[in-house]
Formats: structure tokens, sequence, C-alpha cells
């Protein structure tokens, strides 16, 4: 197989750190550049770098020295996970600059000509990518995004009901994890003994992005999915692994027992089932009365499926469920490491 | 104001400790017997109980001799916090031998002849007491209950919503504290660094309290309200404060500002508003973005009150919040008392 | 009693809203005056503080406007908790002005001419004051302060031990609430299922500060305790309440019987009992195996005393313990309080 | 390489479940036969188990029947977790059955012929199984046990330290996992926000387990280690990893860097270097300030060896150091089957 080599930006933080641990010993892809803040270029990562992951840093890649955030970087795809406010200018620059960018960041999520990327549900969305290369003039380059922590846990169950049955609403409320906030993020005094019922901005990508991502590309572009969500986001003493709580109506009424077969039998579509980060299934389904949790069942898959548990008949529409997804795997950083696989095994990236 | 000598069923646990500190100094009620299981009868209370409260034991307290769960016990009124399988036939026992009992227990609340009673909300529904005495040929005692400890955080604002304009329906997602499980209760291992989405009977109880305590008292009997509820209740790490997020689905659309006014308004009938226990205001609504939090507003109103915040459009329904209730406090000893509080201010308490 | 006006240093802080949340209602001293940094300068109190306090922010003070951290001030005394690398000059300066300067912060409290005042073990330091003025040619203005949080709950035990046996050498390894690291502070991805072992600078201050605190005053200063302390630091997962295990080797051989009861019976110097903010009891013994727990224990004597425990014989020196003291009321605005308290009552505060 | 069955009493406990897990795959030990309490016997294993691991339960594993707590059971050698006041028996009933029984259980720990086996150490102890044998006159059968989970921790740098300059006593202040305690174990009440104090009879094995795990053999007994210690043992919210904060003097005083290199080089006898949990270092020593943490380090080398930091001089003795161990696995299981793998490769297990 091709090898790539990969540049990554916003080395440093939570995600970046994922990023370096899940492509130690990758068979496609090589670590060959870092960059991160301005404030930390030119360190070696491994004197700029908190490293907070349990698994020790690759000795290798301490030794890397942090680059700036502007093109150009030694490698041939760029992974980003930069926070909003510095991704947008900055990914379209690398973008414009020839590299293939999967981004992990919010800020090109929405508009209208970048995926926003699921394999298993969306791989067809990988056709606006020459739509997004013809309207913005570039030529090699492109821009492709993976949805927000929490959307990602949700939007694997979603499209196997959608699939099956039509969704018409969802209500979610959901126990997200500290880590999704990166590091330092949320301070001790807010959490411990305590649960913080919001997190900014987060309610209206859970409620936006889920369209998106199950809607049907027609011609140039993306027609929304008509499932309506509504959000209800906190954030609990809990270090990965996100919990939802969501109730769902369906288009076309169903028992609970054709919503499981649904969800198990639930496979994507082919060409990212064997893909060196697929989880052997999207979405695994509990049976125990108090399952999924997220500590036993965050790293399920390799942290890389939704675990839904749970399903039950909901007095007011029809079915509730638990669903927990780890936020910084597949969640994040997984979630982009598994659209440059999907990405380079269909060859889009030269 | 006369006094009452208070007996306590169920004293060594969790809410029996609440009754004991909430009813240090109190002006009406003096305790003068304790009951706990029969492993500690004729034990001293200091040396039976393990005091998980971070104000002291009473001296006074913990002289008394625990006695058994059976009639006779030297008091004028029973308070109970029995663990359900035996609140049923204990607390029909005292009552059959003349006490009035105040029960916090599950065993008799959704019975037709039993009041589940919020002061502020049902004060009518006190009136079964007599029908309650005339079924069951019971001549001075009677049972009286007061509601699950996430119902009665919920039920406040529920009942404003509906005075102001009716409830369709409500979706309720719960954090729920660890001292709602008593002691030892949730085992640590089950809740540090984990979240449990699972309670066993809790669910079935939000989804069915609500709709009794909201009911009419027609004739003989409660009529339940029409709303219907979906509850989904976990475990997170706080030691007390229950937090609901709710989405609610108005018989009469509202804007924000009104629902906003219609909880503050909310006051629950004259005899419930100047008892010693009562909140100065039930419902206290909040207006910072990320509040009310368990650990910073879990003691406002002395426990007594729903704290209410993140009133906002729900893109499902009408409107969409977050609830907190101190579970031990409002949600169990304190209703408990606030009972006894408006039975006695009432005349009911002979 | 003649009336004080308060001037906090650090306002915003988390020890700044102790103070407010102190003063409140406080017989002798009125909070007229808040400054914090340049940042905040010009705004309204209850705008610019991020309130962590389970009880309200007085809405008198919520009204009041920051001022900056420099005289003048339109107050007779100044509290201060300004963080140690602004707290030196800005201090000095307000003492330089005429005011009495009662700080918490460390920048000035192993300063020869300043007392590091704990008024049970230590009044006489007091009269450094007029030692100080005439060295540094200050008229009115001086500077008292108190000890670093972990010194102050392990001090006043080891005051005990000291006049009664005289204390060769302690051991001590503390366990540290994260509200000693102020807000933000601890990151809570670096205490949620861990501990850290290592506070800047923390051990040192144990290690040093006793010595001063129970040295003699000798003419014009202060002569170190020949006690020797090795301290081991760590941060845990508690909101407020440091615990330390603490061996002790005595000069003069004493069975734990009397260790006890000279723990119990300290009462520290006759001027420092009376004070509104003194704890009834220095210290408190408690005999159950397993306390002082912080959350149980801290709030004790409204967190003004050292609460000890499990004292028992140590194998290798004479006794062992642990010590419990609430980090933010006596180990911080509690301490800078009773120091407040005990200078008025003296008439060092004119 | 020849196989043995294995057979495991305790096996639904949280140690008995860490055999489970470490035996999965391994290349010698096959899991035969389970046993746990009277009440689980007969069930499958898979229904009698509450799995509390976040890796799956092996399916195979799952379909055991559990048997009795007596013998015969089908297998070569016993692994043994049971609760203490059962072990002593039932382990000696196993043993004279002909069973070798390699037990994590307090028990016969300090009985003067059963080797308390820390392979990297004392080695040679293994030689009392003979001298065990004779005077129970037990044919096949024997017991060798490992220490107490926080003594394992400690006595890997004791040794180093021992062999290279001689301890005279050590002072250890614990903080330990709520994993420690087995399942239910430590109540959540009691944790969450708290820190307790107190493990019931932890100190007095710390104070001598090491003593005895140091001694010389010196013909049929153990000659104990004159080191001498004193211990302080806590329970902390941390789901897995007993750290330690530790004093040390030292018979012969040497400098920091000494000290560094004694634990960096210690690698015990050849014999235990190479087995399959073997770590490839038994002591990791850290450089930055702030480590080991729990969260962090617990999983460094499989779990299996103590990982050292903050080695730094005492102002009392020689140095001190913080010191952590996974408790579950090196403290537990992975003692007792490392000393399983050491007696198989030395030929001991026939």
């Amino acid at each position: 197989m091709k090898q790539w080599r990969v540049g990554i930006l916003g080395a440093t933080g939570t995600v970046g750190q994922r990023f370096i641990q899940l492509l130690e010993a990758h068979p496609w892809f090589t670590i060959t550049a870092l960059a991160a803040s301005d404030r930390s270029e030119g360190k070696r990562y491994g004197d700029a770098v908190a490293w907070k992951l349990p698994t020790p840093l690759p000795a290798r890649v301490a030794e890397l020295t942090l680059g700036a955030c502007r093109p150009p970087l030694d490698c041939d795809v760029i992974f980003s996970s930069l926070p909003g406010e510095m991704a947008g200018e900055t990914e379209a620059a690398f973008a414009a600059a020839g590299y293939p960018v999967i981004s992990n960041s919010s800020a090109h999520r929405m508009a209208a000509d970048v995926p926003l990327l699921v394999p298993e549900i969306n791989a067809e969305h990988a056709r606006l990518i020459p739509v997004q290369q013809q309207r913005r003039d570039w030529t090699r380059g492109f821009l492709v995004t993976n949805p927000n922590c929490t959307t990602l846990a949700l939007v694997l169950p979603l499209a196997a009901l959608e699939q099956a049955f039509g969704v018409e609403l969802a209500v979610v409320s959901t126990m997200q994890a500290i880590s999704g906030a990166g590091y330092p993020g949320v301070a001790s005094l807010d959490i411990v003994d305590n649960v913080i019922p919001y997190i900014a901005g987060e309610e209206t990508k859970v409620e936006t992005e889920p369209r998106k991502i199950l809607g049907r590309l027609s011609g140039d572009q993306v027609e929304p999915a008509p499932l309506r969500l509504s959000a209800h986001c906190h954030r609990v003493a809990v270090t990965d692994g996100h919990l939802c709580a969501v109730s769902v109506k369906l288009r076309q009424s169903a028992p609970v027992e054709d919503v499981c077969a649904a969800l198990v039998e639930f496979r994507g579509v082919p060409e990212a089932r064997s893909l060196p980060s697929s989880p052997s299934r999207p979405i695994v389904l509990r049976s125990e009365p108090d399952r999924p949790q997220p500590r036993l069942d965050r790293d399920l898959e390799r942290g890389m499926a939704s675990i839904v548990g749970r399903v039950r008949e909901d007095p007011l529409f029809d079915v509730k469920m638990t669903i927990l997804g780890h936020n910084t795997v597949r969640g994040a950083a997984g979630a982009t490491l598994l659209n440059a696989e999907f990405l380079a095994a269909t060859g889009r990236l030269t």
C-alpha cells in the first residue's frame, strides 16, 4: 500500500495527542510534520507538549520540531484539530496550497461544498470534493471535515434508524466527558461533585450537523435530512466518553425488537468496512439493563463504535435508548483518521 | 403553638439522618422515638448510626434508644423513610394503631385514597384523609406520602406551567446524586469516572407520580392530570442534588418570557407559604447561562425549592430548561416535614 | 464596638470571595472597597466575579465598583489575597501609604520584621509591628501575614505538642483540596480519577513556616523553633479541606493518651479566645477510627479549627495522627480575618 | 513449553476478574475451573459475575460453571484471591489435597514456612516449599503467597535501596485506589469529594510484610530484614493505582543521583527477568516534577512495575520519593501470576 506523510495542526492539544497515539504503527500514515500555536513554534515536540495520555509519547515523534501553522509543511496530507477561531483561515490556506486537509475543527463543517463525512453513512458526500475544488479554484488541495464529538456518537444509530424506518424527531440529553473541552479545559472546581448544564455552542451543533450528515447528495449539494432534533448538553466528571439519552419518533413506527435488529445489522457502505481503523461493528448493542457506561464501554471496538443500550419503548414517541461514544477517539481524532483512510482507499489522496 | 412528639421510622438511613438534622431546633416538633431495623433495636442511636452529615449529630438524639418498627412508639406522629419493601405493612400498622404517618416511602404513594401531597400544589388532596380513614376503618391514624425525590424537583415547575398554560408532555433526562441511593448505596467503582444510565424503578415513578400530584380531587378521588412524561434516569458522581433536563410541550403555546414569568410568580396555596420549612419562593429562577449547578445551587432556600435555569426555546416543543432539586432535603426529608407542618397548621394533627 | 471599613485586594479570587462571605454581617468590619487586577478595574463586582460559593453573593457587595490595586482605597484596613508575584510591592505600597495590611499572601511571610501571626499561638509576635514601622519608616501602616493553608492546619496541633512535650521532628504527607489552587486552578483532566503528587513551592512553605510561627520573640526578632519538618504535598479530588498524615517525634516522649489530652486542652492565648471568628476549640479531637474526613469534618467550628483524629503510636517515632483544616476558611480568608479581629481587639487597628 | 490447567478461587471478585483478563491468551496457563462462594456455585460464570473490567469477559470463560471452593477442582494449579476470612482453611485444604496454591490472600502470608514471594527480590524463599511440605506432611501440594497490594508497590524500590545502601527506616503515606477494596467495596458517599484516612488492617501489613520479603533465608526460615516502617493509609477517589509518599533513611547515606541509579539499575534475579508477565524493568523512574500519577502511569509496563518519581533529598532522612503501583495488576492478580510463572519456570509446578 502507498504510504502518506502526515502533518498535524494543533499537535499539542488533546486531539492532537490522540492523532499521535493512533498513528503510532499505522500501516499507511507516518507523521512527518507537527505544528501548533506560534508560542511553541521551533520547540522540540517532547518539550512543548503536556502529554496527557496513559500510553507513552512515541520517542520518534517527541524529537520532531514544531513548525508554524502555515504552508508549507513537509507532508502529503494535513490532519487538523485547530481551535475553531483559527481553523477557518489556516485550513483554507493549506487547502489552497495544495494539501488535502482532513479536519476535526468546526469551522468548515457546515459549508455547502465541504463534506461532513462519516464514511459508513455518507461516503457519497466525498463527491463534493471536486465541486469544492472547482468553486474555490483549488487544484490538488481540499477540505473534508468530521462532525462534533457528540454528533458522531448519535449519528451512527440515527443513520441505522433513518435507513430502516425514517426518523422524524429525536430529543437528546448528553453527559459529556471533560476531555471534550481540551486541556486545561474544564476547571476542576466546576466539575468535582457537580454537573455543568451548559457547553458553549454544543446544542446547536448537535441539532444541525446530523441533518447534513444524513442528507442526500443531490447534484452539487447536500439536501439536509428532514429529521428534527432538540439537545440538552451537560458536562460531567468523566474523563472520556460522551453518554446520550435519546428519545426517538420514527416515521414508520416499529417495535423495540425491530429497532434493535436495525441497529445490530447496520454495517455502513462496503468501502468503509475494512479500513485499518474501522470498527468491526459501527454500532455495538448491549442488552444489560444498565449499560453502556463510559468507564466500562468507551474502549470497545478500540473506541471507534457507538455503543447503544437500554433500547425500550418510549411513552411519548417510539423508542428511547442510551448511546455512548468515545469523544476523543471516534468523536475526534479517530473520525479524522477514518476519513483519511477512506479517502486514501478510494483514491482521493494522491 | 402546639408541640408534637415525633417518632422516626428508618432513623439510621440517609433520609432518617436528614429528619434528625432538620428537626433540630424545630419550633413545633420534637423527636421522642427512633426506630430502625431489627438488627439495631435496643441500641443507643449514637452507637447504631453511621452518621454521614457534615453537621454534628445532636447530642440529645444520640442518647435515644432505637425501638422496633412496630406500634406503639412514644410519639404523636410518625415520620417514615423505611425502604419500600417493609414500608407497606409497617406504615399501615402504625396508621391502624392511631398514628398519623407522614411518609417518604413509595409503598402507598399511588394508592387511590392516600394523598401524594405537595402542599404548594395540591393542598386539597389532604381531603382524602377522611376518605381513607373511613374506607380502612381507621379512627385517628392515617397515611400521607410525598413524592419521589426527582418527581418533587420536577413537579413544582410543572405545576406552575400547568396552571398557566397547561402541559401536554415533558421529556425528562435526570442526573441524580448518589445520596439518593442511600448508604452504602452506589458502589464507588460504579461512579468514579463514570455515569450509570439506570436507576431501578425510577423512570416509572417520574412518569406516573406527577399525574397524580397535578390531578384534581373530584369527589372521593383524584383525577390524574392528562400530561404525559418520558424519563431517562442516570446516576452521576454528585453527593447531593438531582439535575433534570426537561423539554416541555404546552397546551397553549407561550414565549420564553411568559414561561419565566409563570415560574417566578408561582407561589402555591396560601396555607403552604409560611410554614417553618416553606421556601420563600418554591421556584428560584436563575438567569445565568450555566446554572443551576448541583454544588452551587442545591442549598438555596435551605434546599427546599426547585431551582430552574436555562429556560429557552425548544426546537421541537415549546420550551426547554434545567431543573435542580436537593434530593434528600426537599426531595425527601424536607418534603415529609413540610407535609407534617402543613397538616399541623391545618388542624389535621391533633 | 468600633467599626472598621475594609478594602479587599484580590477580591475576585477564591480567597477574595471567602472574605466577602465571612464579612457578611460581621459585627466589626464592613466592606467598602474592592480591588482586583487591572483587567476588571472599573467594573461592577457582580459583573466581574465568577462567584463560586454556594451561598449567594451579598447584593450590597455586588454593586461595589472594583478599584485598582494601589492606594488610596476608601477603607481603614486592607485584607489582601493577591497572588504572590504582585503581592510584594502592592502590599508594601499600601502599608507605606498608612494602611494596616492583613495579608494571606506569601510574599512577606518570612520577612524578619513581619509577624506570621496565628493568634492562639504567637500573639506576642504582633510586637514586631512597631519594629517593622520603625525600620521601614512607616507611620500608621504595617504588614501582618498568616501562614499557608496547610501550615495553618498543622501548626495548631504542633503548637499544642510543642508546648506540652517539645517537638523534635514531624513527617507530613498532605492530600490537598483543589480550591487551594484558586480558580480555574487545577484542570479537571489532572484530578478526576487521579492524584497529583506535586504542588509548586508548597513543601518548602510547610517545612519552614511552622518554625517561624512557633518561634520565640527575642528582642526585635523571632528565634525560629528548632523542630524539623519533611513534607510531601499532593492534590486530590476534594473541593475543600486539606488532610495531613503526620508522624511526630517529641522531645519528651509521651503516651498517646497524654498527647490526646494536650491536644484537647490547647486553648491558645486568652486574647484570641473570644473574637467573633474564634473557634470554640482551636483543635477538635475525634475518636472514631476513620476520621477526620474532608467532606464530613471541614465545616466543624465554622471551618476555623484543626480537626485531629487517629492519634496512635508510631512505630518509628512517638505518635502519628491525621489532621484536617479548611483550606479557604481557617487556612486563608478566616485566618486573615481572625488576625484582623485580634489586632482590632488589642488596639492595633486605630 | 508445558501447559498448566488453572483453577481460580474467588473468581467473581475484583482480583478474580483480573486473573481471567490476564490469563486470556497466556502462553502457559489455561483456565479450566472457577470457584466462588456457595451462593453462586453451579451457575454459569457469565451469569454469576458482575464483570467490571473495560475489556470484555472472554466468551469461553463465561461459559464455565462455577464450582465449590473445596477439592477436587479440575486443574493442575490453584490461583486464589479468596477473602481473608475463608482463605485460611480453604487454601490449606487444596494444598493438602495435592494442589499447588498460589495465593493473593493474606491468610498465610506471614506463616513461617510459607514463601511471601516477589521473584525479583526473594526467589530463594521458594526453597521454603519443601520445608513447608515436610512440616505439614503434604506431598505434592503447597502454598505460595504474594504481598498486599501496597506492600508490593513499595518493596521493589525498597529492595533496590536495601541492596545498594541498606534501609534503616521508611515513613510511608498511601493514597489507595477504590478497586483495592473489591466490589461493592467503598461506598460512593464515602469517597466523592472526600478522602478516608483509614483502611482496616492495612497499616500493619505495610509495616510487617516488607521485613519478611526482604529477609534472608537462613536454614529453614526467613530472618526478617531489620528495616522499620511506619504507614499511614488512605483511600482516595481513584479507580486503580496506589500512590505512596515515602521518606527513607538509608544505612549508608547516598546522594539523590546514586539513589536514582540504584533504582534504575535494579533488575532482580535472572530467573525472574523473562517470564511472560515480567516487566521489562521492575522499577520505572520518571524525572518529571509531578509524576507518577495514577491515571497516567498505572498501566506502564502492563501494570507490572513500580513507578518511582520525585526522588529528592529529605530534610530529615536521606531521600524522599513518590511510588505508584497498579494495585489489582502487580499488586494482586499479576503478582500471583508472576509467582506462578516463576514456579513453573523453575520446575516447581509439576
